[in-house]
């Protein structure tokens, strides 16, 4: 029933792969002011390519930062209603020394595309596109409803979606979130995510002398704020990687013994990962394997530290100031604002005499996600991938954060889905970012698949939803 | 009998002053390479500059790095000789946003000239070229023999100077050397500089995963270079400012009861330094004052420590790298080697599991130097500083480092005095570097009553240094 709509998706493989070479030639960099016009370009391309697929009210609208691309299609009264998640926006290239060609080309090498942002998230965004414009083109008609909701600001912490989703909730309203951001664990295994980490971000400066100094003349009589800061910072962890803040850990809900022995049971072990990462030893908090380090543990990690002369050769200079920059990853538990409270107050405890410390106006900060094991959306999922993959997904946590989950759920009582095909080791938000080609397809088979099996599931979607 | 040498400087001085604005705008960064064309020019330039004083022999010559300049006048047989030195390479301007006005062009305000390099060491290296000229230009003759000496290395450690200088034993020899870099202390009192800390650079990179990596994806999994750099680094004090480096202060020669007295006696007080340098307190090594801590004591200062994302906004990066830059200052009895040594293995022995360290190769090394208290060429300074400014001038240590010194008395077994007109608060090696105009014309004046004072003791210096 469904080769139809396969049947289109390989005739125009190839122009769908150009929609992407185009998509990820603009430098949506969200977190630089000066890429801003980039970032519209690259809304107004969504909305252009929405248009294209079939849908006749794709629009940009507009929000106090990046823009917001929306699209629907609704003409199945009753039958099931998914949001499609995904965000247009990209990380910084740098270092941009490290890439071994251009981030903001295409570039195409042994079945994979190498540009930033073409794995977060620029081609799993695309992939529901292509579907719903299979379906159109070639039926007509999508089994379900479809609505879609495209952001600009995912890599910046989603500052403006809240206010977006809540004052467009009646016409966002769906059954459940389905996310085309998220990526699966490894190439080799099909698996779905069933929880993101939260998040929390912090920067702060530490001021010693009024400017920069001579290190031969005042060295020794005042305190650097290099030597300061990095007393500060060391003060985070003790030498075996637990956190030191003080609070840290007391509102974590421990990991069940369930998740624990399903963690165990993957196919995982440090020295594959030690060689796929590069470094010497794995390092953390004692009496975690790697895998609970990454999913199911907080952390606290320093993400930018600078300070003084960084260029070629020696400057004696004693800087009047030094800067840090730290993101913690929450467990269910966790709520952002008084971990970061909790931070600042260890920071400024431990700022020794001779300098000062100040913070950056509080950024983003969002709680961890856990979807219910068996919800309807999960299980269509498994049978989607079972479709494509021949392979029962396993189940598996995310390290790093989708905001917007609790978004949803708290403005919209909805649950998301993680849905994506990107794979977690295609260097995102590093040099090198990649995304394998092959998955360009297998992905489109699977939102094909799922769409029609969530057709099929329309009363256990009325049962648990509605 | 000088009046016909002031009067010419007086009448020049326009002339003078439009030379050193030429002199300031060439950025003779000797520390970046892409400046090196600038270095040589400057080099040009002040060859040039010596052949219009009058001096028929400047030369440009090559060295494996930037170029050294010669130049000398030596008609009177038998009168003392003296070896002028300087340097016309310049700091690397940064951090360049924090310049009132850009660092390569001669603005003056309130009576001083703001550029890179004008206080440290253009301006006071010219000074004594201005008075060669005023001598040959109004009298035909100097009344002493002198050579100059002017090197394009000094901010980088003067690596290619002692092979110079050893090459060119002969040619360079004199009674002394008489250095136009250095400084006075402050403004308000004349100082005499005795003494100058040794130099010793490292710079090192700390290795954790082959490439970034995503934070949230292996945050809290691996030892991040950003925290093991911090506890390092944090290492090499104790929380009380004084240096943990093991053996570190073992080979220091204690500071004399009467140079403590002697620097006690100074107008000098701890909450004017303050307001000065715009710090909140004092901060080092217990037991010692701010200026023996800034003058007589070792001291071990990062200048630069950097890695992960350092730009706008949250990048959720785990770094691959870290890197700092330290340099110490050394005082008698330290070895540069050796403390090069023992810093390397404290950082060793202090790289936690997870990461590597790897040191950059060997830079400059200097130890302290010291000029006997009763030297003639110290005596003859002290007449020249009071034929100026009417009052004897105060004996002060220095906590930078001219390492040139201690090739001048190994190679040429020549001690050095300080005789510069460049004054300590100057901002050198730091945003808006500034030279004080009147001192262009004082320290003209001075140099002028040393040639006359040196001529006339001539038996003072054959006794004390042939």
């Amino acid at each position: 029933m469904m080769d139809d709509v396969l049947t289109y998706l390989e005739e125009h493989y190839e122009r769908h792969l150009e929609d992407l070479r185009t998509f990820v030639r603009i430098p949506s960099v969200s977190t630089e002011g000066q890429h801003a016009p980039d970032v519209r370009r690259a809304a107004e391309w969504v909305a252009a390519r929405l248009s294209s697929a079939g849908l006749t009210d794709a629009r940009v609208t507009d929000t106090p930062g990046h823009p917001v691309v929306t699209a629907s299609w609704t003409n199945h009264p009753g039958a099931p209603t998914i949001l499609v998640y995904g965000h247009y926006d990209v990380q910084p290239p740098d270092p941009l020394e490290r890439w071994d060609s251009p981030p903001f080309e295409a570039t195409e090498r042994d079945g994979n595309m190498y540009a930033r942002g073409v794995s977060d998230d620029k081609a799993p965004m695309l992939i529901p596109i292509r579907v719903t414009e299979a379906f159109l083109q070639a039926r007509g008609a999508l089994p379900i409803n479809v609505k879609f909701l495209f952001e600009g600001e995912e890599e910046i912490g989603s500052p403006n979606l809240g206010a977006f989703v809540r004052d467009h909730a009646q016409q966002l309203q769906a059954d459940f979130v389905l996310s085309a951001d998220g990526g699966m664990w490894r190439a080799d295994v099909p698996t779905l995510t069933v929880s993101a980490r939260g998040l929390v971000a912090l920067e702060f400066t530490v001021r010693g002398p009024g400017k920069d100094l001579h290190s031969g003349r005042h060295g020794g009589s005042l305190h650097n704020p290099l030597h300061a800061i990095s007393r500060m910072v060391a003060s985070l962890h003790g030498p075996d990687g637990r956190v030191s803040v003080e609070g840290f850990y007391d509102d974590v809900v421990p990991v069940s013994p369930a998740i624990r022995a399903d963690t165990a049971a993957l196919p995982f072990n440090d020295e594959a990962y030690l060689r796929e990462v590069g470094a010497p030893a794995t390092f953390g908090e004692p009496g975690y394997s790697t895998l609970e380090r990454q999913w199911y543990r907080p952390t606290l990690e320093l993400n930018g530290l600078w300070g003084g002369y960084t260029g070629e050769g020696a400057k004696t200079v004693l800087p009047s100031e030094a800067h840090a920059k730290i993101t913690c990853r929450l467990v269910p538990g966790q709520d952002p604002d008084r971990i970061r409270e909790r931070i600042e107050a260890h920071l400024r405890q431990h700022a020794p005499p001779g300098v000062t410390v100040t913070f950056e106006e509080s950024r983003h900060g969002a709680p961890a996600y856990r979807i219910p094991p068996e919800h309807v959306g999960l299980r269509v999922a498994r049978e989607a991938i079972r479709s494509v993959y021949g392979q029962d997904p396993l189940m598996v946590g995310m390290g790093g954060s989708i905001p917007i989950c609790d978004t949803f759920r708290d403005a919209l009582d909805m649950d998301t889905v993680f849905f994506s095909f990107a794979v977690g080791d295609e260097n995102i938000h590093a040099p090198n970012e990649f995304f394998r080609l092959a998955r360009f397809q297998e992905g489109a088979r699977a939102w094909t698949a799922y769409f029609e099996a969530l057709a099929r599931s329309v009363d256990a979607v009325v049962t648990a939803t509605r």
